[in-house]
């Protein structure tokens, strides 16, 4: 394999582990009870080899096996793809320690030695070679194996499947292939099942393998053992940078450097007949996360056959085969001895690493094997009873148990989820826009969901694509889907605001609103018909699928409280309904970090009114027009304040552009016309006059306030009556934050808080009362970050809007991502989508600016997000890293953001 | 005045001047040959009244007085509005020298003393409080000024002249009310000049102007002469911080700090009779630079008379009274002793200042006063001959010369300008959007002008606004007018660009396509019709009127040449046809700095090859299409390339989102389904789809070279192919400068540059030959400048896009920008227009980082900009501070910037 020509291919000195040539140790061996490694060597070892040493040590049952490490594989791609020199001899010593231990010899006709070749890295990766099994077998150690173990049968089976899987992941030919070869001969012979073939009928399976590969490739299937096991370490090696791995790797950004390990093992068989055994086990259920252990085992098998799913396998406790109702005896009646010694390696397993394990098994011949442990994947209830559990076990302290949960996965349990035991009859899917589950009658428009619900039925809103004119309707669907729009959409991002599932981008659906009703995978569904949606996978499904309820007490709840102590980061929702609000509070949110106030315009008794206010001529009309807003506007903010006691409000003055609050179809112009009593040209004129080619970047924010000071004027005055009024007889006073978008300079904002303070002085004299409130601004603009210490001399807080601060700062708009971002990630091009999580390095580096330069100029100021971000924990963990006072989220994402939150504080220890 | 008032105002220690009391000098004397200051002293004296000292000092006739400092203005403003304790002694000292110098005293009835009020800060500032003459007429001093002089009509009339201003000036009064009682008394007494009136019509009307005073104000008009003048010196004070100043030192950024200075002088009267006079007077001509004595006087009058225009002024000099034809004689003629020293006094100024200047002086009965001195205001080309002569004179050095010529009114002098002497008809006016003035048939579509210019006939464009569909025909046109757009508008950068004058945002224009005409100001042109159009003013007018050409040879020719050895900063133009190349390398430039290939893909010979690419369906269409652009574009870059021999070229690969492309007229949309043979609908559908909610945030830039690999793939090969050829038998080597638009991440820039090397590499060694070329980026994105460090690993040059970069570090479009920036300027919010002047503390920040971190990773980095703002001087002075390599700029501003690079060197000095 290339290893002898080392010496001609580099010169001396161009070799980096030359110098060190006779001291560089590449293999590290394990087995018989001792190991050169342990689990404290996953860099060099590899996850799987690191605990394979580990568990050696601990003195379990392993089969002995020797490790070649990383560095090994990093040496390789250094220098043009060659193995170190020196590894060969350390592998040939490895082998014979090996066999030593298990008394047998590679490639000894007599007795050889089986071993198995396993990749095996720091981080586990898809796209790697996995697995070679059974190498070591040719001709005549074949017909050795078939002597030694007494079963022919059993030997050639062996090494069939040793050819097929080796041709497969070293030589790189197609598994059906062989298939082929096998159907056919069990066609012919009249076989149904593999176990109808018996030695003869696999030895000539073996030649016709052989011949195969042969013809395939030109040359013979190799017969040389050691050239069998250096293809299978070659390969392993040559996988790491294969397509597939290398965009793995840039997705997830695991360093090309880190390179991966060889795990080269004895044999064991656990298809030796009925005393032969092989499983899967946890150390806990991993579903629910009950302190019960939990596997299945299949007798006389290997592992394959497990995973292959050809036979059902038993349960490994009898409590487990009752539970399921199983008639096969488990584990623990067939094999008590064995059993007993498996519990007793799980116990071991479990409290040594303080961890959920999921182990694999082998008995060969009554012998237990411990084959690998790790920690075991869990859903996210079972993580959390899981972590409270143990910690209550006294196995790992509280805040182990609070960094043990992914906060993400808490998304799954705050929403009604489908019940996995139902039908489903999926007729379409989209992307996963925002979780939970829901089903109801379809309906088209906005408008009519709110009518059906105001009738107490229930409705799933489906839309082309949503935009702020269709918020009410979202409010009262149960869900929404759309066929157009990414996990960033306006229906996406409106939806996980508000809790609401939602399923965006279902392409396939082709909706036709003026018939009623859409179709999709050639099902016709009219309005009135009911579907359900999950949000959490993106199925639509026809008809109703009966709905699991979110459970928010017990473990879940003891997590949290530990999870508060330890945070030091607030945490507070983006709410602007009473409803919002309430679900905020319950979820622990600690005030509302964003109350976008225009999202309270949309509401239909009122739209009229800001309708009127947009379309005025002069300063007198417009101010009649918020007149009418004022009283509305003022018991909004009463109910938030109230429901909020105690608590801080940040109020954000009118941001979107006016235009996205005129109607765009003529029906609604020429209604909206005659509600005003004005011509449908003159409202058409309007509509023409306020389009904007770019309104990301328009006449919005703060330059509304500028250019018509009598609307921010009204909402301070509602803020500020709303707040006096709330504050009346309650414990603690009323502290509004009102807050101005879109600052760019200082000027604006100056100029805008001179009319806040007048406005707000002006109520308190009314009055008779004073209380105090804070003006600060949305640091949104990368000009705004960069100007945020002249910004801070005027400001009294800083709130970072990441999702435009995000959109300016790469010059991507939201909207109009989804026809290249998907480009970018199928090329690599984007590791993280910048929306979802904060652009650290770039956006990030804006918002420590500011936060330095504010703090500079004002220290103490008070600094949070209220973006996309506030919900995102590996942002999250920026906001802490950068010294941020608070996050603020969707209601639904508080918890995450609570416990992302403690888990970043402890990040900071 | 308030100054009593002190002493109990302010306790012991507030007063910043306490302490420094007695050593506090408020009051610098002038006049009898000297004076306490000099012209070095204009921030504490002001401009005026420095010069006066300096003047005095000279030995020049200056009637005496003395300046109170701006000092005293800051203690006023710093102590509530109080005037220092101990400036009044100091004011009575000075007046006490004053009437010693010209043996008269303040107030004395036998022999008064009058004065004139002025203020003067270090820069002249409309709004603040200009001139009270004649200061210190009361009852008393009238009569005894009319005893003195001999002249009681000369009294009164000075006495009545005094009311008014003082009334006006410092009490607020509107001249109206004093102008209606003169006109009532002239008509009841039959009188119908002024000088109709005698002494005692004179009186009568100062009796009633003082019943006027008192009537209004409820007080009668004051005859204590100190009262008089602490009221001047408080309302000059006062003037600082009214509404106007304020303003205009926000848009003009004066420090409030600066404060103003008062000028306290002697009257001297040049309306004692006939040998008596005042004038106005230029030590050469403003208009032309001609080095030659140039002004006007009028006998026996006062300065106000020369400015009020009611009587024709006269010429200063024999030749410039012939010159003019006039009959009047001038004051050469008439006093030729007095003219014999102001003409000395002329050349002891110009000589003193090193530089034109413009001087006011009175005789008073045969005696010669100078009563100011300051540089002259000049025309352009006046400017530049006079700073080419004095430097050849040796009066000033050429460096010197180079920064006496303001580069922006270079502009003036590249285009034709309307022959001042001709008669306008103006219809219309809008914007100034590009200098120069053009006639021609009115036309409404791109095509149409075209065919006309083909046919060798000269129209104007008409739109209502214009698109990238329009670029031919405003090519094809002598001068664009638009009836919406700012500034910055579509219209407005192309034709700048192209140096084609242009006229936008006419807001009165109604332009009726259908019809084929425009109306405004009630008039109706059709097309056909021939109209003028002046960039420079905004003016529309109908029919021809006369221009004069350019005049690029000569004093503009040596001056630039003299500026080229100064600069260090090189200039480069944006071109993209060849003749604007031309035109660019005959105004000096060295080198494109930004060839956009898009403007090449609108003429209607590609267009239709460009369409087809855009709606092509597979990769394979798209690149026959691309198959048929290729030739065109390498032709095009053969000729960027001959024409620039020996020169850098920088090409910026495909920027546009693809829909700029697209027809959008119905009509339009079925002829090119025509010319592909698709349907309508599939254009349709194609048009709809690539549609954006924010084109300058959405699919452009590198993001399309992301997206279609292919599109950059043909411009690359055009590129080198053209290099190639153009190349061949060359003196000098083709070095082509590949930009790649619009990254925001290393990994973008990366994956193209990758495909750009692939292609030249293919291309070379297709061609048999080799040629060096660069691969580098705009850095137009906030993250972009952010990330330069990691980028400048890989991009081997940047180019500042600064016109995005203001984009989106501001948040601000600016297509949509016109909607608000007007509230932000007349609300003093935004002292600059960020697209024509870069904002230097926010965008400038993020071209310093850049800077900073790109020559950190590659020191040497190649580093210009290719905004609109390297046209301009000031922004061309940050890029020299900030260390940038070149700027490029439209064609026709290349001779300004290379003049700004000058200066901006000499400010780095």
């Amino acid at each position: 394999m290339g290893v002898g020509r080392l010496e001609r291919k580099t010169g001396p000195g161009n070799d980096p582990a030359r110098e060190g040539r006779q001291a560089m140790k590449w293999v590290y061996e394990f087995g018989g009870g001792k190991a050169e490694g342990n689990a404290g060597m996953k860099d060099l070892l590899g996850g799987k080899g690191a605990n394979l040493a580990e568990m050696s040590n601990l003195g379990l049952p392993v089969p002995p096996g020797f490790t070649i490490t990383t560095q090994a594989c990093t040496h390789y791609y250094a220098n043009g793809r060659q193995l170190p020199e020196d590894l060969p001899g350390q592998v040939t010593a490895a082998l014979d320690t090996v066999g030593g231990l298990v008394g047998r010899r590679f490639g000894d006709p007599s007795n050889p030695l089986l071993v198995s070749v396993r990749s095996g890295g720091r981080a586990s990766m898809p796209g790697m070679m996995d697995t070679v099994l059974n190498l070591g077998l040719n001709d005549e150690t074949a017909e050795g194996l078939a002597r030694v173990a007494g079963d022919a049968r059993f030997a050639y089976d062996a090494y069939r499947r040793f050819i097929q899987m080796y041709s497969n992941v070293v030589l790189d030919l197609d598994h059906h292939v062989f298939e082929e070869i096998l159907e056919i001969y069990k066609e012919e012979n009249g076989f149904s099942l593999d176990t109808d073939l018996n030695a003869e009928d696999w030895r000539k399976i073996v030649a016709a393998y052989k011949a195969k590969v042969e013809a395939e490739l030109g040359e013979p299937f190799p017969q040389d053992v050691h050239a069998q096991l250096w293809g299978a370490i070659g390969a392993v090696f040559g996988s790491w940078m294969n397509q597939r791995a290398i965009i793995y790797r840039r997705l997830h950004r695991i360093p090309e450097s880190w390179g991966t390990a060889v795990n080269v093992q004895a044999m064991v068989f656990g298809n030796m007949g009925a005393s032969s055994a092989t499983g899967v086990a946890f150390t806990r259920d991993p579903s629910t996360g009950e302190k019960t252990f939990y596997g299945e085992f299949l007798v006389n098998a290997q592992g394959e056959d497990v995973v292959a799913g050809l036979r059902t396998p038993n349960a490994i406790t009898k409590a487990g085969r009752e539970r399921a109702g199983e008639s096969q005896p488990s584990l623990e009646e067939v094999m008590p001895g064995v059993y007993a010694r498996l519990v007793e390696a799980k116990d071991r397993l479990e409290s040594h690493y303080r961890d959920m394990q999921d182990i694999e098994f082998t008995v060969e011949s009554g012998t237990l094997y411990m084959l690998q442990t790790r920690t075991g994947k869990r859903t996210a209830r079972a993580a959390i009873r899981i972590a409270v559990e143990m910690a209550q076990e006294g196995l790992i302290t509280q805040a182990e148990a609070v960094a043990r949960v992914d906060p993400l996965s808490l998304d799954q349990l705050l929403h009604p989820t489908l019940d996995p035991d139902a039908e489903r009859d999926v007729i379409a899917s989209g992307l996963p826009a925002s979780p939970g589950a829901a089903s109801g009658e379809v309906v088209f428009e906005a408008d009519e969901a709110e009518a059906l619900k105001a009738q107490g039925r229930k409705v799933i809103l489906v839309r082309i694509e949503t935009s702020p004119e269709d918020i009410h309707g979202m409010h009262a669907a149960e869900g929404i889907l759309t066929a157009r729009g990414g996990m960033t959409s306006h229906a996406a991002v409106v939806a996980r605001g508000m809790g609401r599932p939602c399923v965006s981008g279902a392409g396939t659906l082709r909706i036709d609103y003026a018939q009623g009703r859409f179709t999709a995978s050639g099902i016709t569904i009219s309005k009135g018909e009911i579907i359900t949606i999950d949000g959490g996978t993106g199925q639509v499904m026809r008809g109703e699928v009966p709905t699991l309820q979110p459970e928010l007490s017990g473990d879940f709840a003891t997590l949290m409280t530990w999870a508060d102590k330890i945070r030091t980061l607030r945490v507070r929702a983006n709410a602007e309904t009473p409803e919002d609000a309430r679900t905020a509070r319950e979820f622990g949110a600690e005030g509302i970090g964003l109350c976008r106030t225009e999202h309270m315009f949309f509401e239909a008794s009122r739209i009229l009114a800001v309708r009127e206010m947009i379309l005025a001529n002069t300063v007198a009309d417009r101010q009649k027009a918020l007149a009418r807003l004022l009283p509305v506007q003022r018991d909004d903010f009463v109910q938030l304040f109230q429901i909020m006691a105690g608590l801080p409000v940040t109020i954000r003055l009118l941001d979107p552009p006016l235009h996205e609050f005129l109607p765009r179809g003529e029906e609604e112009v020429a209604e909206l016309a005659a509600d005003l009593g004005v011509s449908p040209d003159a409202v058409r004129g309007r509509v023409t006059e306020l389009a904007e080619f770019n309104p990301m970047l328009g006449h919005r924010g703060c330059r509304l306030g500028i250019s018509y000071p009598e609307i921010y004027e009204m909402q301070t005055r509602a803020i500020i009556e709303a707040a006096l009024i709330a504050g009346e007889g309650a414990a603690e006073p009323v502290t509004p934050e009102i807050m101005i978008p879109l600052i760019a300079t200082r000027a604006e904002f100056d100029f805008l808080k001179e009319r806040v303070d007048k406005v707000a002085k002006a109520v308190m004299i009314e009055k008779g009362r004073t209380i105090s409130y804070l003006v600060g601004t949305m640091i949104e603009l990368p000009r705004a970050a960069l100007r945020a210490g002249e910004i801070a001399q005027s400001a009294e807080f800083f709130s970072f809007g990441t999702n435009d601060l995000t959109q300016t700062t790469f010059g991507i708009s939201r909207d109009d991502a989804g026809r290249f971002l998907g480009d970018y990630v199928e090329k690599g091009l984007l590791p993280v989508d910048p929306f979802v999580t904060i652009d650290a390095d770039g956006v990030g580096e804006l918002v420590q600016i500011a936060t330095e330069r504010g703090r500079g100029s004002r220290p103490g100021i008070k600094l949070g997000i209220c973006g996309e971000h506030g919900g995102d924990p590996e942002s999250i963990a920026f906001c802490a890293r950068t010294g941020l006072d608070y996050v603020s989220c969707s209601p639904f994402r508080v918890p995450i953001a609570r416990l992302a939150a403690a888990q970043s504080a402890r990040l900071e220890d």
